[in-house]
């Protein structure tokens, strides 16, 4: 037989999914021996039935009027008694905390006559009838629904003829508004019940109705929180903390929330209900002056405290009320802290010996990390500031400087001294130049994947996308939101966390270095069984993730070294040039490029592996677009301009994405890909002959067929081998292949024969896979979100049903031909948090991801390995 | 131990592997009894070894010396023997025919003694040293590799001062012409082995290594014939049909293969061995006239002819040498033929009893059909006329007309009644209207699947693509190749088959109807497991697809309802407007194109099931790009020009392929679908009135999603009950989708819940597994196929190995939600007869393909139904 109503005794902390939160933590104090005002909980189940059948079920009543007899029983008191009367409070309580989601009555038991007795009882007849008037105006507002105002507006209409304020009203005064109340009732077609036992039922179905009440619904909707779980009804017998000077109610933590520093932090008021302190009428004393005011209360509570957050081995957010100097604990809670000071207090927890450091690397969010690594604006920065428009933040970070509509005008102004913020559309390579010296870069399309908000991240430059309000007028060089307009050159501020962007200079708070981050993360390091890599463009991003302590290089992308200025009329004199040795000359400019590039590099990251990925965008991106490039090239090459400007259109693009790029260069291109492998080799040649151990790690791009590598790795080799002859030297090189299409997956065990590692390249295997392009998503992403087609974006967390499927394939079918087969992930997710226990799972041996994201991937990591030996147990 | 030496005696026609094709129809005509001069066949192992280790097997030349004892014993002569010397012939066979790749000696055994001997023997001394010439001369070219002009240079210069050709040399210069090809031998640093044995032996390695001459390496390539199957040497006794007057050699074909008419073909010379037929100094006669030259041979031949096509149970090509009165077998095989002759022969044969219908029809190409049914130029008009270009041959016919350079002037063109064709850079759906008037389309860009392709297939027009020379001058309305420029108007010819464009106008030669094909298609239809279905986009396409005995539509698309000039407004309004109720206003509109649209397309299909694709394409293909169309459109919606203009510009795509298309619009536009699906509905209300069984199919384009479908579904469902209620009629109707992108197959469990039927889009289902488009993979695919990357172009032959992959996880997934689920697929590959058999395999219910491919595909499913059986048995 189904048991709906549990007793304070019978349940305990573990029972969240019957009793919620409150009721359960209710119950585990109880079990402590703290002194918790007895009660009982009425189940989740209870209120499901309530909700489906539409009526309390049949044996409720039974069992609540036995509870209510125990209760008796333990106070010497009676229910609904005119003499020695029992209140209760009657408060909701989920598995899950609903802040302000819904409601609480106190004082029920009360009616016309018990007051009275009450009155007697109590000494206090001031007091009886503000218990009175209090309860009818939570009733009224819970079970019947009728608006608050209504009563506040008698009460301001009294405290007006009055002249003081409620809390000082006569006891005529309030019996007065006990009568405008209850006619506040008539009016509304309700009559308050009088008898308790009435009281009591229709207030335990108006908290289940609660459940499902627009705002709890919508709240649970954001949280994710699952609709069925239903909440609890907690009946508590009353104390009161608004019996006298010698009472009091208030709250506590055990450790400071906002900074996490050890020692109690709250606050308390004398002669007060806990809604006065919420209501601020007065200024509640801090709680350390308890300790003068009621030693011994004190020293009680500071005990009780401490008891506590050993049980829980967590910061506790404790509610309590002193009623006639007797200590009552009410509430008791993991308390909400900022991250600063959730890492501080788990840190420090460990060093007190109150958690293992497994569990406080559990009890640590990785993005908490990512937002601690960032400067922000100042609280009351943010509280003046003028918001011009919002978008997605992208990357994080709070950055101020001019505006600027493209990265000739950014790299002017960035050359007069002056910070600029990179404003477009949207960015492509070309862009580099002018997002590198950027302080922020702002786009209107595009979303938390979108080229911008790559390369941002990758670089740790702040970075909002999709402010799709922005209207940017290159020619009269303005942008304009509704009826706002700006000019190039204004400053702004940009937040890269909220994604609002600010007019004018906002104060900033520096992100100092925070040592328990630090230590935090060397733990972390201790239980990973993933590794974690950095993804790297240039030498900056590349030391960034070697402070963090990145292990290897996952993914060092070769693109932004043929964009270029001068870099760029190179490699379009490769594409372009009808001569062979307009070609060669050309490519032997890239390769010196290069070389000095990869050696800047490998001196950075010295042995450890860095993965270089030969080059890989659409072939169009390097062609000029505009005339005057045109026939400077045309020039330079000595060719008519009109007929080159029919070459370079006779070689545009579709649909770029799906055309003539990655190892598709390297088949019909093969001489850029045999420069770069010689750019490679011959920079290893160097720092080798230096002493410094580089073994050099070659990726092929969007491999879909086992063909391309097995035509380009012998002519990689072919190079390679050939410098290392020549230098009379030997050394371990590798060439391997980004997983990155759905083909290369379903025929991995062919592809892997003619590779040495695999990194996936979840960009674009999520691409194509769903069929749609990070760039262009954009148009419907969100109506997808939003319409709960997609329960997350499958560019910011691995889609584990279909690109997951498929990755999983090819480590089985990579390993089934080389069983140690090294295999990583180098795309956007190879970040996410949320991802990374399932690489775990299928057996990935590193994640890169951009170097900003390392401390949070590394965190990550050691979350997943936890979790997956509890798992195991 | 390794048998390298087969008799004839101890060989049939089933060891192709081992013999040859030669060596084993040589074995089996023995076997049969024909007179076949004897010998022996070293098999295409003993070749292999001898290419792996460089020296013949140790064991060879006893299996040979024994061999040759038995031809001597049987012949009674000696194999180098000075009296009566033993001849033989050396000729190479492979398990496929090499036409032309390998070669021949004749006469080996003679030399300088024996021919005095031979002379004497045959009591003709010149016809001897005119074999000895003979024999010294293929020696030297196909042994020594001496070039065949040496010697020919020595028989012209005789012939020159003798002032006779060489078969009328008298004795004396044919012996000074032995002489003089000793010296050419000598020359060469060679000399002719004296020794018969020595002849043979290095005649049978020169055999052999001729299998790796470059000729038959690109041979092979070219027809995918594996290079380690190595050729065997037939060893034969030499028989003479240069005897006299009473000798002669001739080939006759069992029937006729042009025509496939019954009855002999063939012709033969008197005198003369069958290097003399081939070499033309005399004209042939043909083969009837025997009949009167030599009643009795005749009369033998023709048994015998009858005997191997009975035996064959195919048309036979057939060589035979008489000599001195007596009749021998050479050689047979079956015989190539045209398309038409093929398919004559196959029908015949089996009204004759030859065959049984299972067996003609595995006889037939699926190819062979399509050529036939297309129109074609006279061989007279393509010998004379005038090469412009040459791209694909995309869609088959052979069209004249003038060249329009886009769709308004081929309107105007047509007209005024002119045939025209349209060139264009590439199509897109814009041009659909231009593309249905016109004779032929020719694309500068563009695979063998581009939109012009797969269009023109689907209507029967002739297209070519990929014509990468055309440079189409839009403005000066000229077209350049190389120095050849024409204007618009210009009269050409294009030939869809073989990709080439002709100026002027070819005479051209009209498909009649061939019985034979009909004949043949129905036994298809007995035996076919698979069902074939068309696409079709318009009520033209339909009616052809019916013709040719579709058994439903696969895949009407219905994106030209949209794209016609009225039409185009309207949807342009339902994107763009701003007002409700111009949308609304639109909409309605287009609701009774579709409805008016479909009411003629289903009294076409009748109750055969016709699958109707909701709208696919991408968005911005609806959107007008040149101003005045975006001023008309402006005012039509009251909106500001420039505005309107920036909206556009707004919905720009970077990669439309993988943008806002497919059910996305679905998602975002869900009116448009309902539209649709109310057009579907009422328009087979309609035909159910007038007692048409209507089922109607909708398709849901391009989910990745199971939400998708679950979200779109119920909304067709609420359009349809709604309209079946007012209409008060109750009937069947199904919701499926298209299965076209990795991830609907990954997770097609989950799809299969929220649709009735599922329909492989292979298209795009490749365009996304190998992560390149059709349109722009033309810029490296070729490369591809020619490197051998690739075996096959995965959009014309479906690529197993992946995409296949993906399509055999749906099937297994979809059916392990629904057993029942019915699948087919209706991309490009639908009707490609190499893909057919797989799509049997993975257990599909259907193929769909352009209506003019249903004939082919209806072979195509047959063979593989036969197959299938062959295999299980």
């Amino acid at each position: 037989m189904t048991k709906h109503v549990y007793d304070f005794l019978e349940g305990n902390g573990e029972m969240r999914d019957e009793l919620g939160g409150k009721g359960a933590n209710l119950a585990e104090m109880t079990k402590l021996g703290l002194p918790v005002p007895p009660g009982f909980t009425i189940t989740t189940g209870t209120c499901m039935a309530y909700l489906n059948d539409n009526r309390l079920p049949e044996r409720l009543k039974e069992e609540v009027d036995a509870a209510i007899k125990t209760l008796e029983s333990k106070l010497n008191k009676t229910f609904g008694s005119q003499d020695n009367c029992l209140l209760v409070s009657v408060r909701s309580g989920s598995k899950f905390s609903m802040p302000g989601m819904m409601d609480t009555i106190l004082n029920l038991g009360l009616n016309d006559q018990s007051v009275v007795g009450f009155a007697k009882l109590t000494g206090d007849e001031h007091f009886a009838y503000d218990c009175y008037r209090r309860l009818l105006q939570m009733f009224g507002d819970v079970v019947y629904s009728i608006p608050k105002q209504r009563f506040e507006l008698k009460i301001k209409a009294m405290e007006e003829s009055a002249g003081v304020l409620v809390d000082q009203f006569s006891i005529e005064q309030l019996k007065e508004l006990i009568v405008e109340f209850k006619a506040v009732y008539q009016k509304e077609g309700k009559e308050f019940p009088q008898s308790a036992r009435e009281q009591l039922d229709v207030a335990i179905e108006a908290v289940f109705r609660s459940w499902n009440n627009p705002r709890a619904f919508t709240y649970r909707n954001l949280q994710n929180i699952d609709h069925d779980l239903g909440t609890a009804v907690n009946i508590q017998a009353m104390v009161f903390g608004n019996s006298g000077e010698n009472s009091g109610t208030g709250v506590v933590f055990s450790r400071n929330p906002s900074t996490g520093e050890s020692g109690f932090f709250g606050e308390y008021l004398i002669n007060a209900q806990g809604e006065d302190v919420v209501a601020g009428i007065r200024t509640p004393e801090k709680i350390s002056t308890l300790e003068d005011a009621m030693p011994e209360v004190y020293q009680e509570l500071s005990g009780l405290i401490t008891t506590l957050e050993n049980h829980y081995h967590d910061m506790q957010d404790i509610e309590f009320t002193i009623e006639h100097n007797k200590l009552y604990m009410l509430q008791t809670r993991n308390g909400k802290r900022t991250d600063k000071a959730a890492i501080r207090i788990a840190v420090e927890m460990v060093e007190e010996g109150l958690l293992t450091k497994e569990e406080a690397l559990l009890k640590i969010q990785p993005s908490m990390i990512e937002t601690l690594l960032h400067a922000v604006f100042s609280e009351a920065g943010l509280k003046d500031g003028e918001a011009f428009s919002k978008g997605l933040g992208a990357s994080p970070g709070a950055s101020i400087g001019r505006v600027c509509f493209d990265a000739v005008k950014a790299a002017e102004l960035h050359q007069s001294g002056e910070p600029v913020v990179l404003m477009r559309n949207e960015t492509s390579p070309e862009d580099i130049e002018g997002m590198i010296i950027s302080e922020a870069i702002v786009t209107n399309h595009g979303g938390m994947t979108s080229h911008a908000a790559v390369v941002a991240r990758g670089m740790g430059i702040c970075c909002v996308t999709g402010c799709e309000q922005l209207a940017i007028d290159e020619e009269a060089r303005t942008v304009t939101v509704n009826d706002v307009m700006i000019e190039e050159g204004t400053m702004i501020s940009v937040d890269g966390t909220s994604g609002v962007i600010y007019l004018g200079e906002l104060e900033k708070v520096l992100a100092e270095e925070d040592h328990n981050i630090k230590t935090l993360l060397t733990w972390a390091d201790e239980v990973a069984n993933l590794q974690v890599y950095g993804n790297a463009e240039t030498a900056r991003d590349l030391a960034v993730a070697m402070d963090f302590n990145a292990q290897g290089i996952g993914l060092a992308r070769t693109e932004h070294m043929f964009f270029g200025k001068e870099r760029i009329k190179e490699m379009r004199k490769v594409i372009l040039a009808e001569q062979d040795d307009e070609k060669r000359e050309a490519l032997n400019k890239l390769l010196a490029y290069q070389k000095a590039d990869f050696e800047e590099m490998y001196a950075i990251s010295q042995d450890k592996p860095m993965v270089i990925r030969l080059l890989d965008p659409p072939l169009h991106e390097f062609l000029p677009t505009n005339i005057n490039e045109i026939e400077e090239i045309a020039k330079e090459l000595k060719m008519n301009a009109s007929r080159l400007n029919k070459q370079i259109k006779g070689l545009h693009e579709t649909n770029p994405m799906l055309g003539h790029r990655g190892c598709r260069l390297g088949i019909t291109f093969p001489e850029i890909y045999e420069m770069q492998a010689q750019a490679i080799i011959e920079s290893a040649i160097t720092l080798r002959q230096k002493g410094i151990a580089i073994v050099p790690h070659i990726m092929i791009p969007l491999v879909s067929e086992q063909g391309e590598a097995a035509m380009i790795r012998p002519k990689l080799i072919a190079v390679i081998e050939e410098k290392l002859a020549a230098a009379n030297i030997q050394f371990e090189y590798q060439i391997g292949t980004m997983i990155e299409l759905p083909r290369a997956c379903l025929t991995a065990d062919k592809v892997a024969e003619s590779v040495d590692f695999f990194s996936f390249g979840t960009n674009d295997l999520t691409q194509m896979t769903y069929g749609f392009s990070r760039d262009d998503a954009g148009k419907f992403l969100g109506h997808y979100l939003t319409d709960g087609i997609m329960a997350h974006d499958p560019f910011t967390q691995v889609d584990e049903d279909g690109v997951g499927v498929l990755m999983d394939m090819a480590v089985k079918k990579g390993r089934q031909t080389k069983p140690d087969l090294r295999i990583g992930v180098c795309g956007e997710v190879g970040g996410s948090p949320e991802s990374i226990s399932f690489f775990e799972k299928i057996g990935l041996d590193y994640v890169s991801c951009s170097p900003y994201r390392v401390p949070v991937a590394r965190l990550a990591v050691a979350q997943s390995a936890l979790n997956k030996t509890h798992i195991a147990q």
